[in-house]
């Protein structure tokens, strides 16, 4: 075990059997037919189990924001240059970027934190400066980084979490912004899945076809490097990932260990989320999933972890936008358990 | 025509095709990949082009909720009794029913109207009593509605609607609520779409299997009665539907001559949608869809409509339950389309 990672096998909390089954009982009870309001019920329940209450409430929610920079850039495999990654970073605390807009509309805490972008932009205002390099080594060569920068990338994200939960958040989402991690995510989650770069790669972005097929190449590149099945989880993660996905897999783990139940995003989250489950597989039961990313590769990480996101709307911007956009389901669904009449509240007549 | 509907064929409000470039402009100028906000975008733009405004918003957003007793609950197609009807109505106006609760968690205007249950419940507060008879006639045996009565109901939907539109609503969402409604919305359907009832037939609310072949006997006898495809799809309104379903048709049509978008629930308001775009196929433009009804028959009508809702969550409850649970997407996007900076404005470097 690396130094600095042993709390990785701690256990994680247990589901409240109790709680949920309690919730299961108050929806059947509530003025419906049986099962009508669908995965709205299922979410209510998840949430009364995991929170272990009768008043589950996503609220507050807490988003954390992970950016870093990606050696494999230099490959050609991003339709963006990595001067970007900083400046959206700007923009994402300057209030300008799509995650900005969603967290102000849902009233949801934001946390940003630089984990290493190429260039040290300096202080920015809202922001976290935590640079444990700049930018991670080019995976199609070299690993992305050391066990010392591993262990540094997941103990931010944990700590990130432990301050999240300390504040009283009852619902965490991760987001990433870093030009080419697309191209880590594919490599970490075919190197996990044991698939070929064909079976996961695609647009990320915005690659055209010929794009598609170099950013293809220079995973088949990486995973022939670093891809090797005896490898554990931890060590693939060091190869073949990026600061802001090993972040995230620390905050997931967290999560689980403390409690705090967790909306996960698109591709690159749940690529992080898959790495996370296969450290410790009860972190599964932690998490929910929020949107279908239009990203191929999804389908295989969802269909690995036994997830059904709540959404499809064709999204793919990163950012933690997809999980935001689901948020106000998740308070629906709680609403409706909360403040729904029973059939003998109402004096509604049952089947 | 029918004493008292010349008005259905009024032509539509002509969409604002440069508010909805301009919309689709912008959209190319936030900072993200292009389309990578998926439906979101498209919703944006569809708003600024039905509003015709660089400032979308479906706020406020108006619901109205009609219900009706149906005849053809005597052939036992429902799992519910028929007292159900004003039960149900009692506990929306009340707060207690799953549409009070979110209308209540979405700030949503709500107008509930009796057109006529079984039983006339006197008066209820917080509902409005336009009754039209004691429930339809039973479509296995005879026509739901005469002609004078399809003409208050299409009259009651469109006088809702234009109150709606008087006091400002951006955005109409109808509901229903009336035990049977499954079997008529899907007769309605089959004879618009000129289907047998096994094609579109369905559990509704909770039938079991035997309940869902005795349902499909009932509406073969209703579609051999009053099916006939040379019929107008007003007759067929007529003869096989609910005063809640033709208010809606009402309504809808009336939503588009005077410019208000409608979001669109689930089967059974999509069979009124089906009605009222087969009277007047420019409603179409007016119409988003929020909820695939988890009722087979729905797809039928979202092909022959060419529409994709925005959500699959399982729902299949009535009461606009699916609209307004799609509410927060279009407010999101909303304001996303309004909220970020442009790549200019950011200083962020375009592709």
């Amino acid at each position: 075990m690396i130094e600095g990672l042993r709390w990785i096998s701690q256990p994680c909390l247990p589901i409240d059997a109790m709680a949920a089954d309690a919730a299961r009982r108050r929806q059947d009870q509530l003025t419906k037919p049986r099962g009508s309001l669908g995965r709205l019920e299922e979410i209510a329940i998840r949430l009364a189990g995991l929170q272990g209450t009768p008043t589950p409430s996503p609220d507050p929610v807490q988003i954390l924001l992970f950016a870093a920079d990606h050696g494999v850039a230099a490959e050609g495999v991003s339709a963006f240059p990595q001067t970007v990654t900083n400046q959206m970073v700007r923009n994402i605390a300057g209030g300008g970027a799509a995650i900005s807009v969603l967290a102000r509309a849902l009233d949801a805490r934001m946390e940003i934190t630089d984990l290493g972008t190429v260039e040290d932009p300096g202080p920015i205002p809202n922001v976290r400066s935590e640079r444990i390099g700049a930018g991670t080594g080019n995976i199609a060569r070299e690993p992305a980084m050391t066990d010392e920068q591993l262990a540094a990338a997941m103990n931010a994200g944990r700590a990130a979490t432990e301050r999240a939960v300390d504040s009283g958040a009852r619902l965490l989402i991760c987001g990433e912004m870093g030009i080419a991690n697309t191209t880590a995510a594919t490599a970490l989650a075919c190197a996990l899945l044991d698939l070929p770069a064909a079976a996961l790669v695609g647009p990320g972005t915005g690659l055209d076809e010929p794009g598609v097929v170099r950013k293809a190449e220079v995973i088949t590149k990486a995973l022939a490097i670093h891809g090797s099945s005896d490898r554990t989880p931890l060590d693939l993660l060091a190869r073949l990932s990026g600061f802001e996905l090993a972040a995230m897999v620390g905050a997931f783990i967290t999560a689980a260990q403390r409690g705090l139940p967790v909306l996960v995003d698109g591709f690159i989250v749940s690529a992080s989320a898959l790495a996370a489950v296969r450290m410790q597989p009860e972190v599964r039961d932690w998490l929910l999933f929020s949107h279908g990313s239009a990203e191929p590769g999804h389908r295989r990480i969802m269909a690995a972890l036994d997830a059904d996101p709540l959404l499809d709307l064709g999204l793919r911007l990163g950012e933690a936008s997809g999980a935001a956009v689901a948020v106000p389901l998740l308070r629906l669904a709680c609403a409706l358990h909360q403040q729904m009449a029973t059939f003998g509240e109402a004096g509604v007549s049952e089947v």
